[in-house]
């Protein structure tokens, strides 16, 4: 099949932190029949972001964490506080990190290394229900 | 229509911060008659960059601006002196960003979430004229 | 000719620093007989990433080099350390940085800026041999 495929994807998340994304997108991957294309993952807001990191040790997850919290503290002193003093650390750290990701997919499949996983990066505090939009080209 | 379009989009900016070009983009894309497929923002050079960020309060915009100037400060100490004291950490804070955003598009408009637009991140101090590649595919 | 092609460009590290590949990538595209279209070019890997940046003095280079050491320094104490001090800086490295880029095609020729290069970015002390995925997709 030659064509295009979007599909809103939706991730409740547990207050700051990594949660993985790669096994909801490859099985959505998987439906489309498209043997080799692009797919776009494209996060749809501005206090949370994605990344592509190892999925092998979560004390990967955990220091990147740490060095998040150390680069952006909520502690900073910023203008824009509206929504607490989580509200601006997480505007930075999404500028820091991915708002979105093109990744090649060959023999119907992402042509991720072995030790790629793809992750929602919740910068907020709060549980949040996140938009993820999926949109494929190929044939 | 099925196909693709390209144009450059020149972008003055009035030195250091972020300029607002969701505007333009999404008058250009609606030109192209396309409504499902892959948008992509491109800029030319290595001393301005991207940014998807909030579009509401501008206080968000001033903080992202201290923070770069804090995390990549003109008092540094570097090598790459060329063009004065702006210069290398225009190079890293384009490092830190965003060179190109692929953004899915869907019935004629950009997926973006409800508090995103895409900026323009000037990193030198003198006003510039800057140039970003608009690609899209789709049909 | 319209449609797609994928190549697996294989890059050997010499430890930390940055490697240029826009030749080997400017080769392979001309070669696809490709006009107009978009190209994803995409790090296997998540201790090793890509950015572009200025091609002219080698001083920028060494200066972000030295900028990545001290915002995410060998010293620094992680959790993750299984292969050795160079381990976790590296992911923070590759979180700061690209995973992937997509750079419009035009006259059969990527639309880089003057100055821009394509760089990978090996965070490993040592030598690396590197996987990075060309996707092309246009007419």
């Amino acid at each position: 099949m030659r064509g295009q495929a979007v599909h809103h994807l939706v991730v409740e998340t547990r207050g700051k932190g990594l949660t993985e994304i790669t096994r909801p997108i490859a099985r959505w991957l998987t439906d489309q029949g498209i043997a080799t294309g692009i797919l776009t993952v494209f996060c749809r807001h501005t206090s949370a972001s994605l990344i592509i990191q190892e999925n092998a040790d979560p004390d990967v997850r955990r220091d990147l964490e740490v060095f998040f919290e150390r680069i952006a503290p909520e502690s900073g002193s910023y203008i824009h506080q509206t929504e607490g003093a989580d509200d601006m650390p997480a505007h930075i750290r999404t500028a820091l990190t991915e708002t979105q990701l093109a990744i090649p997919v060959e023999a119907g499949a992402m042509a991720l290394g072995a030790w790629q996983g793809i992750y929602l990066f919740e910068h907020r505090r709060a549980p949040h229900r996140r938009e993820v939009v999926l949109h494929l080209i190929g044939e």
